[in-house]
């Protein structure tokens, strides 16, 4: 692991290890996009992930931090695929804000999935114990992304104090690799499963992606729509599969 | 609760339940200021508690759902108390994007904190086991923010599946109710503790932040900066307070 992602504070009268936060800002070709906060290390992954995940690149892009600014601040070199600007959640007019708006929006940019591997259940439901979190081990205080064979290999991890970010690292790091889409792969998180987590592994083109925790109605809703297998809650050895059943043996 | 925060799915040939998750946009005035994904039901309190967080409103203003667009726009009554397109941390020029200028930037919105009151350790310990969470029982899926006095009396709990809407949530109720600023008030999440969260009870006017979770070494820098008492990984019995240990007794 990267020590900047790591300070320490004083607490209680001892000294104790936190996770780093950190504003960064995404700029292309000098236009500032956007301002999240992140842990540091591993920027220039964070920044193509997530331009990739809102369809704005396909492909790497040469990226970098800038000296100045404090290291908060990396440069990718464009051009845009389409207007950043655009407004999101309006691409299609039929029902404007609303999820079913949101769907046909990530439709626009996720390509269409492949049948996928097969995985076994019980290989699914112990992957998240395979997720090696070192920064979490030492803070308490960090989502991971892992990138996984159907084998169950560990290929990537990833940390971060947003679980967006955690993805976004990993695809972006999978982007330099030339590994995207990622289609005989799985996509592991530590936490709950949004919209926003669908959303990246869907574009990426990732067709099983596993979480720690508890899924959301939208989260499930583009996971079918886009024929993606969702499962949550892998603890303990069990699994709910929600989506996508059919790329799950039991083993 | 509200019935629209959970919606029945089907999984493994059973039935389920989860957390609905859904667009809100946020107007003012009919112009659109924000989207956030959130869980449906209180979205006024959402809407208000989001402007005063982010220094937009200094009180309580009319809103409401609109009819149409699938109740997912909620308006407000403006005006603004200054431009909300106003770059976020620029607001002081001395260092840019960093870590420095975000704590800045909250200065100005953020009033003096009062000595406030004293709780003890085994109440701020306890709070996370107060925090009734009727939706999470059913979803798994769902973050929520408490308001406690300082004797650990639950005043109010909202969930969301946006750790930050919860938070909003709370203290949009909070506004509308007249408990602004919170000067005598815990806040408790049932999560981790970002610079976010601070950020919001610290604009709140709340001396005390309580979380399950890790705290980020920004959200640490915050609650020094503005003299906000800190605790995290209230669990069983124990809790770590990194700031403001003043205001903690051992009871």
């Amino acid at each position: 692991m990267d020590e900047r992602m790591v300070a320490v504070v004083e607490r209680d009268g001892t000294r104790d290890e936190v996770a780093v936060e950190e504003p960064l800002e995404i700029r292309v070709d000098g236009a500032a996009l956007t301002v999240t906060m992140r842990t540091p290390g591993q920027d220039e992954e964070l920044a193509l992930g997530f331009l990739y995940g809102e369809g704005l690149i396909d492909g790497p892009r040469p990226a970098g931090l800038t000296e100045d600014l404090a290291n908060n601040v990396v440069e990718v070199s464009g051009p845009l695929l389409r207007d950043p600007g655009e407004r999101r959640f309006y691409t299609t007019s039929s029902c404007g804000v609303c999820g079913k708006g949101s769907l046909e929006e990530v439709a626009v940019y996720a390509p269409p999935l492949g049948p996928g591997p097969v995985v076994d259940r019980d290989v699914l439901a112990g992957l998240p114990d395979r997720l090696r979190q070192p920064t979490f081990e030492r803070t308490g205080g960090l989502h991971a992304t892992g990138l996984f064979t159907a084998d169950g290999e560990l290929v990537l991890v990833r940390e971060d104090v947003g679980r967006h970010n955690a993805m976004d690292k990993v695809i972006g790091r999978a982007l330099v690799d030339g590994r995207v889409p990622l289609s005989s792969h799985v996509l592991c998180v530590s936490g709950r499963l949004s919209f926003e987590l669908v959303q990246k592994a869907a574009v990426a083109g990732a067709p099983i992606l596993v979480g720690v925790g508890a899924p959301t109605s939208l989260a499930i809703e583009l996971a079918a729509d886009r024929g993606l297998t969702l499962a949550g809650f892998a603890r303990r050895g069990h699994v709910n599969v929600y989506t996508g059943a059919e790329r799950v043996a039991l083993g």
